[in-house]
């Protein structure tokens, strides 16, 4: 009695929600410190302590009818001037409020932009490896998800297909940096690079082509990495962001969508905007949890945490003959599988009670991803069992 | 630049949003205490104590990990049994956690089941006069929105229109009791003629036609009036639930489906609906939010501070000369205009800085919409103004 179109997507349900009530199940059975668990990307740093003490000072001291009323569907007035602000320091860039629209996490804030900017048959081009909910979030609207095929050299984006790939149809082109699912983040000549080639495809259509900027990613960055703003590269940039990494409140569903004034047709995109994420049945970003990170707007995650884990990881993982390139950014490592099924190598790591997500989950097969957001011990504990992986495939 | 679809639904924007909006304009202008703002259904009476207790206790005492990590996307398993048990409880069904789907609101449950279940051209059935964004909630999913005609003697249903109305393509059936906007509750005699219908109707066609009931006001009730639960009479019943009012947290956007294991295809339903969460963008119900609804199960907001208002403005209006029905639910009085067109009214009633909302939104022309969540004084304050209005359509 379902939806035709919802058959499909139960039968190819997310791989990774799959493993992550396999993991469950698997540590029920097992117990949690024997089952290596990479699936989900579930932050293991737990939030500051600042967030803590902004939701006791907030419902110990605001009014209970302001705190959970109804506000203006973009948010409260001052948590977007807040973030606003914030950007503009960080940046350089210069937005107000009108700027601003908080959302329930990044995920929302796709849909809200897609459903405001798609009509049927409307393309969005992205660049594999990719978060496979993009396909969703795009054909949701009917739109058409176009793949650039991944350079497995670097996992910068190929350029050259992408300016191919570019059609009068083109509406959005989906940028992930720091990437999920290899961590890559895309320098600023890409950056540069990818701007130019919109800007001459824009004049040559008579088109507006958005780069929908997805950026849960932002703040996890190692050493000194640079992530360039992109609304300072293209002016037709939408960004999208989430907390749900930079102060692992992943639960709470809070994120915002930044508009900038000077995108094509700004006031329309904006009032859309505001209409789809009404309609759409989100009505505003969940209230408190807005007054909690306008609070906590200083605030970042312990990056360190990761970072060793990071670390840990990589060297563990090359110096067992495993073959990836180190992380810049985000919590993934994306390992070559040595063998070119990688959902056989997949079910191989099961064996051992690791789980990792198929590279093909991302389009593109041959390589897993390891989501290393989890304990330190998960990580060194399951080395030996990377190990005897390993021997399997004769990689030592 | 936006979609075609988007472009009128900017247009067509809410009215009773952009009276919000207006109303918040008109306060900064005249003083608040100088405006009537009747136009949203934003609670006036604020959240019990018990909520910030709650969130204290949570927040101080829970592992920030678990409190704000990912969950299974239906939402935590202890807080879907306690949500099932509370039902059983109440009304007698016999729900457990894999019948409960935690959403972000009763809104994105809407467009949760309406994902699930509508392909392009299903109808679903409405009665008017009802609630603007279920046109948009249809047509998000290519759906058709079917309205069967006000029944202005007592805002029952119109049970023959109804049956008439019923083809093969009908999926679903959406009922709203206590009804927004005119508070009156579908009587048990209703439930019970309504549910015959549409057995003999499932059985003619060979179909499943799925009643979902919209239940944001099901708490919101005065004397003894009883809200028949519609699992009990209609195997193919599907609830969307808000704590918005029952708990005075719209801002927070936290409600639940409930899908009973006896609806036709139910592991389907229920699977797909889960994706549709997911894929939506919303992924979980606010994840602090779900703990806090758990633990304030057996509060409710204080119904006596609307009944007074209920009443208030009832005695008042009538004893001015206009005609209403008496609420039994909800906080919405459905005020019949002393002229036929609606939006004229409006118009003579903001000069008087009183917002009310066209029944026309509502599908019901030649009524206003009066949400009384308002403080006593508004209500009051307001009669004098009603009484200048009154006098305009010489009803004295």
């Amino acid at each position: 009695m379902i939806s035709q179109k919802m058959v499909s997507l139960v039968k190819g349900s997310s791989v990774i929600r799959a493993m992550f009530e396999e993991g469950k199940n698997l540590a029920k059975k097992y117990g949690a410190e024997n089952v290596y668990d990479f699936s989900l990307g579930n932050p293991n740093v737990p939030a500051p302590d600042a967030v803590r003490e902004a939701m006791i000072d907030i419902a110990k001291n605001e009014d209970p009818l302001k705190l959970h009323g109804y506000m203006s569907n973009a948010g409260y007035e001052d948590v977007r001037d807040t973030v606003a602000k914030s950007l503009n320091e960080r940046f350089g860039t210069s937005f107000n409020e009108n700027n601003i629209i908080m959302c329930v996490g990044a995920a929302s804030g796709l849909n809200v932009i897609f459903k405001t900017l798609l009509d049927p048959g409307d393309e969005v081009i992205t660049f594999a490896p990719y978060f496979g909910e993009y396909k969703n979030y795009v054909s949701n609207y009917d739109g058409v998800l176009v793949e650039v095929s991944p350079n497995t050299v670097d996992f910068q984006p190929k350029l050259d297909e992408f300016e191919e790939k570019i059609t009068k149809k083109t509406k959005c082109v989906l940028v992930n940096s720091p990437n999920n699912p290899t961590g890559v983040v895309y320098s600023e000549a890409t950056i540069k690079a990818l701007s130019a080639i919109l800007e001459k495809k824009q004049k040559e259509y008579g088109t507006s082509i958005y780069i929908v900027s997805d950026e849960p990613y932002r703040e996890l960055v190692y050493g000194d990495v640079e992530v360039p703003y992109i609304t300072k590269y293209y002016r037709n940039t939408i960004v999208g962001y989430s907390y749900s990494k930079s102060l692992s409140l992943p639960g709470e569903r809070i994120g915002y969508l930044v508009i900038p004034s000077e995108v094509d047709d700004y006031d329309d995109v904006f009032a859309a905007a505001c209409v789809a994420t009404r309609i759409l049945g989100y009505v505003n970003a969940p209230s408190l949890m807005q007054k909690v990170v306008a609070r906590c707007i200083n605030e970042k995650t312990d990056i360190s945490y990761y970072d060793r884990n990071r670390n840990t990881l990589y060297e563990g993982l090359t110096k067992l003959g495993f073959t990836c390139q180190k992380p810049e950014g985000a919590f993934y490592l994306f390992l070559k599988t040595p063998v070119a099924d990688d959902k056989e190598f997949v079910n191989a790591a099961k064996k051992y009670n690791i789980l990792v997500v198929p590279g093909s989950s991302f389009g593109c097969a041959g390589y897993v991803r390891i989501a290393y957001c989890v304990a330190y011990e998960t990580i060194v504990n399951s080395l030996p069992k990377f190990a005897e992986l390993a021997k399997e495939y004769d990689l030592t």
